[in-house]
């Protein structure tokens, strides 16, 4: 078939396609990615690009595609490749900023936000702040990893000993092990008979022992010191880091992160489960994409440490939530959709690298966190596991984790109650006018002067402003009401006499910085529209965690400590996230960041057998409370989405 | 590459070659199965063809080709096609009968004598032979086949029971199994959640449930009623019989049997792993061609029963020697031959048949019967199992299988011995002159009178006689003895006044049949050297059945029935096989003819899993005595070369 060709700018990479593909499609095959919250529906307006040369052919009419067309704008995912090969070039505020080259450029030197450079480290160099921190990747659980070389000596054949090949190496298997079940693949069988006579009846087994079952992965004679590792992947909706661990020494060798490529087909969850199940060869796309993700992530890890083979990746174990693991294991995942919410499966096979096409040795065994609902996933229990909060002698703890949902656990010991409140996307920056995500040139801090209503901002990397990110809309949110430009309720005050406080296109809006002084040439608002989805975001969080207080009958008092999880948890400036209502008013000291918990978990479970069982054990005894049964988290909602609540008693600190 | 192109005659089947291919191969890709006991190392002469047309290059100069050569005869196995086209005609004596052909063709009517009626009824007719006889299939046990559908009404989700849909299907299938183990494999998991609402959470499961553990092997939507068929196959040597199962009813459905296309890189097990180990690519054609035979088999069975779908054929079940369950399985069999003669396993794993190449459905388990050791394999634990030895109210027994080797078990309910004896295919017909299988043609009877040494005699079908089947030379050997013509070890009486006596290229020999009156224009003849064969292959047998009542200290009276089981023993004369020394000198009432017990025993196991869990008791509880270590066995043996024994007191009722 004939093909066009379509340059992307600024980069200038340059792809061929088939005529009637869209500019959203073509980035993805260029691996430059655009912004496309809504996946791709022409209803979100972020993947605006500019054509500079051809002619592009309209998907169809829309309010929002003639709105941006006067700007001399075309939505990419409505834009289709006609008769004419394209120059288009991608603005700076549609395209998906590439942290990891931001790490690396930077080198986390000069100009770096304190914010920003914690963020980072924490997301792309998990290694260092375990090493900053001393941390130890084991936490207290010994090494024990998930795939291991055992050597065996066994007795030689005789016509004395005559067993066959196959019970000698379980018999004697099973005396090194105390395992009684034990699988051996057939393709290994199949050369038995040679492998253990090469060096007169000495081999090494790869074992992987999970659960009272021995999976023989790998047989070799003699005893070789062999070089082991495994990867320990944290698959997050936005964000993917995989962690290289020598599984012989218990310790991480490096770590790499990167988008998830699925974002091409939406932000959320559910736009990417919309598109897998309702789009052609959707379900395969989508599983590809993040099977894509991580395989560039791996080889990221073996370009960075270039002794170390493909091979000898020898098993992997991701976290990430319900959804996505239900998307990397290829499981249709509809009805985690659709009431009444349901989840194919909650504890996963485990699969080989091979059935997936992860590019690690193809016989590693797979493993994925169990998850406990459709909207509490691995995720939070790998958070779980890496707080210690369901050993015996836990206290009283909070675990919360603000993303796109709000994910947060309560309990001690025995017993764990869990819940997840659609806080929406509004703290990442989506579904906000001007919101982004925590990168160079996002607003993070502000001062408005009570008087004149000028505004004084700091931005991460002190970049020019390309928008907000969520720090700073907290922090907004704080100063808004602080200085009365809204009320309690979010409304704005359209009185105020300042030329920042004017009527926008829908609605009310504030003016944080005009457009000369950004990057995009575009005033940076904050319009009420964009309050009224915070408060509903910070209202969803706090309803939920005062719904798991009333289902145990317990007091904000009784909580020790509260575990802040999620690259986002780590740069919360807590007494905001207090005044405004997101977080319940308790000292400061008992708030703990612990940054990206659900990678520093899957870590632990793949270096030691018994992390692993005490996360299936935390998943069992998890009890999840659907919010959406009876009316007691409608009514916290409702009653939250107050600056800071309509209960005022309940944050006495609060003086806003 | 250019070809050549050999026709094949009586068949006038044409194929392209390639110059430089031996016949027997060229044979083999035109479908056309050529005897080659010696696997094509030019040593049998058994592959003898004539070229009618073009020339062909010897591999090598030999003895045996030249004297060949004079005749107008060429080796098959050592004639490569060169620079010309070939027509070449396969004798009647070189071409391997077609045995189920012959089944078809005589219909078993007319002129089929009793012993080949009942031989091929037994091999090829176990139906029948199973209605004529009243035999339950499942011979006493509960019908519970090793794969079956469960069918499951599970509640409905709902907000409040919103379990994942794989805890919901696992708790509601051990409810209804007991069963706690449960593996569903990811392929299934990630259509699940449509799979069980498309009839509102009613599904059916195909379900293998083996030893406390239950393989989920397809789930379907609703209660419909599927058809479900497995098949088991006796994997013999020389011959592969399938029977097709209806696992619903517990019935055999049909039944069919073929060569094994192993027989051309050799007639015994040891010619065929030297193929496999020796030749290029030899373990990939010794599995291909069992597989293939396999194959070919089920074809051939769903061609009869033109209804049943290849896909309906859910699980299979095999019982073959330790040997052809290697090769089977694709498992280097290289052990087996060299001392110490260690198996690389004698309990298989559970495969699908996918990766076998099996023509069932692709997720079809398929399982093998376990072995003891290398010479006493999973046929004999079926039999074993058919034959109820291993049963608590058992009394003592011995089951003897005579082919190549001589397997024989004995025992009762909790003990149970097992050996085997290299008794040499003598009574396959292999390695004995004018040996042959029991076929049209074959001499299976003679009278010798005692005073002219005139010879009468009755062959299979009434045929021309082509050769001497294994009855035949029993009773020869026994009239041989009566008539004086040898003496009690065999020795010829050269001086006998007849033409018949004579001393051939290889010694004394004894004229059969004068070459007039054959199909073969050459005389059938007796040599010593055949008799000396027999001898060995009788006394072997013997000696073996010795070793085993001295090893647990028991005498020949103990045993209350001797069960013979393998198509040879079914028309095995019982007073001959005594009087030649071969079996033990016991009531005749003591015998039972059991027939193909290889292969009702893999019925059974396949039908009811009881059954199968007695297999592998069976198999755990057999105790193998290895007769190469110690005196006891040669001692034996060597006072069991004569007729019918060294120490006649054994043999009280024999007067020979
Ligand atoms: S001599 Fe040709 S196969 Fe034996
Ligand atoms: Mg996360
Ligand atoms: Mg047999």
């Amino acid at each position: 078939m004939d093909t066009r060709s379509v340059t992307f700018l600024p980069a200038g990479v340059k792809v061929a396609v088939e005529p009637g593909i869209d500019l959203l499609t073509a980035a993805g095959k260029a691996n430059i990615e655009i912004k496309a919250p809504c996946g791709g529906d022409g209803t979100c307006g972020k993947c605006a690009v500019i054509i500079k040369s051809g002619k592009a052919k309209a998907r169809r009419e829309s309010y929002l595609a003639t709105r941006l067309a006067e700007k001399g704008l075309n939505l990419a995912c409505q834009s289709l490749v006609e008769d004419e090969d394209l120059v288009v070039e991608i603005p700076k505020i549609s395209a998906m900023g590439k942290h990891q080259v931001l790490v690396e450029n930077v080198a986390l030197g000069e100009g770096v936000s304190d914010a920003l450079r914690e963020y980072l480290l924490n997301v792309w160099q998990l290694k260092d702040l375990f090493k900053q921190k001393h941390e130890d990747p084991l936490h207290g659980y010994p090494l024990n990893p998930l795939c291991r070389w055992v050597q065996l000596t066994m007795p030689a054949a005789s016509l004395q000993d005559n067993r066959d090949d196959l019970s000698r190496l379980v018999l004697s298997l099973r005396k090194e092990t105390k395992c009684t079940d034990i699988n051996i693949p057939l393709s290994l069988l199949r050369k038995l008979g040679d492998t253990i006579r090469v060096e007169n009846f000495k081999i090494s087994i790869l074992l992987s022992e999970v659960g009272g079952k021995a999976e023989v992965i790998a047989i070799e004679p003699g005893h070789r010191h062999q070089p082991l590792y495994g990867i320990a992947v944290d698959i997050g909706t936005t964000t993917v880091v995989a962690y290289l661990l020598d599984l012989r020494k218990g310790t991480i060798v490096d770590t790499a992160g990167t988008h998830n490529r699925q974002a091409r087909f939406g932000d959320d969850v559910i736009s990417r489960i919309v598109y897998a199940v309702d789009e052609p060869d959707g379900m395969k796309d989508v599983h590809q994409s993040i099977i894509d993700t991580i395989n560039t992530l791996i080889q990221d890890l073996l370009v960075k440490q270039r002794k170390i083979n493909e091979a000898d990746i020898r098993v992997m174990m991701t976290a990430g939530n319900t959804t996505m693991a239900h998307l990397f294991l290829g499981i249709n995942p509809q009805y985690i959709r659709l009431e009444p919410y349901i989840p194919t499966a909650n504890f996963f096979p485990v699969v080989k690298a091979q059935e997936l096409g992860i590019r690690v040795h193809p016989d590693a065994p797979v493993f994925c966190f169990p998850a406990v609902a459709s909207y509490v996933g691995g995720d939070i229990v790998s958070g779980t596991l890496f707080t210690a909060m369901g050993k015996a002698d836990a206290q009283v703890s909070l675990l919360i984790d603000i993303g796109t949902n709000g994910e947060m656990v309560l309990g001690a010991g025995d017993w764990l109650v869990t819940c997840s409140c659609s806080a929406g996307p509004a703290f990442e920056g989506s579904g906000i006018t001007f919101g982004m995500r925590a990168m160079h040139g996002a607003i993070e801090h502000m001062q408005i002067n009570p008087e004149t209503y000028e505004v004084s901002y700091a931005t991460i990397n002190n970049g020019r402003p390309l928008g907000i990110c969520g720090t700073g809309l907290i922090d907004g949110l704080a100063k808004l009401r602080r200085t009365g430009i809204i009320d309690r309720a979010g409304k704005f005050q359209t009185h105020l006499p300042t030329p920042r406080m004017r009527i926008g296109e829908v609605g009310p809006e504030f003016v944080l910085v005009w457009a000369a002084d950004t990057e995009i040439d575009r005033d940076i608002v904050i319009s009420e529209a964009d309050v009224k989805n915070l408060l509903r975001a910070k209202g969803a969080v706090f309803a939920g965690i005062r719904t798991l207080l009333n289902v145990v009958g317990f007091e904000f008092g009784s909580i020790e400590t509260v575990y802040v999880a999620g690259g986002f948890g780590n740069y919360l400036n807590i007494p905001d996230a207090i005044a405004i209502g997101l977080l319940p008013d308790l000292p400061v000291e008992k708030y703990k960041f612990i940054g990206n918990s659900s990678a520093k978990g899957a870590c632990m479970a793949l270096l030691s057998a018994e992390a692993w069982a005490e996360a299936q054990d935390v998943a069992g005894k998890m009890t999840y409370i659907e919010l959406s049964v009876g009316n007691m988290f409608m009514d916290e909602f409702i009653s939250s989405l107050f600056i800071p609540h309509t209960d005022l008693t309940l944050f006495p600190n609060v003086d806003l």
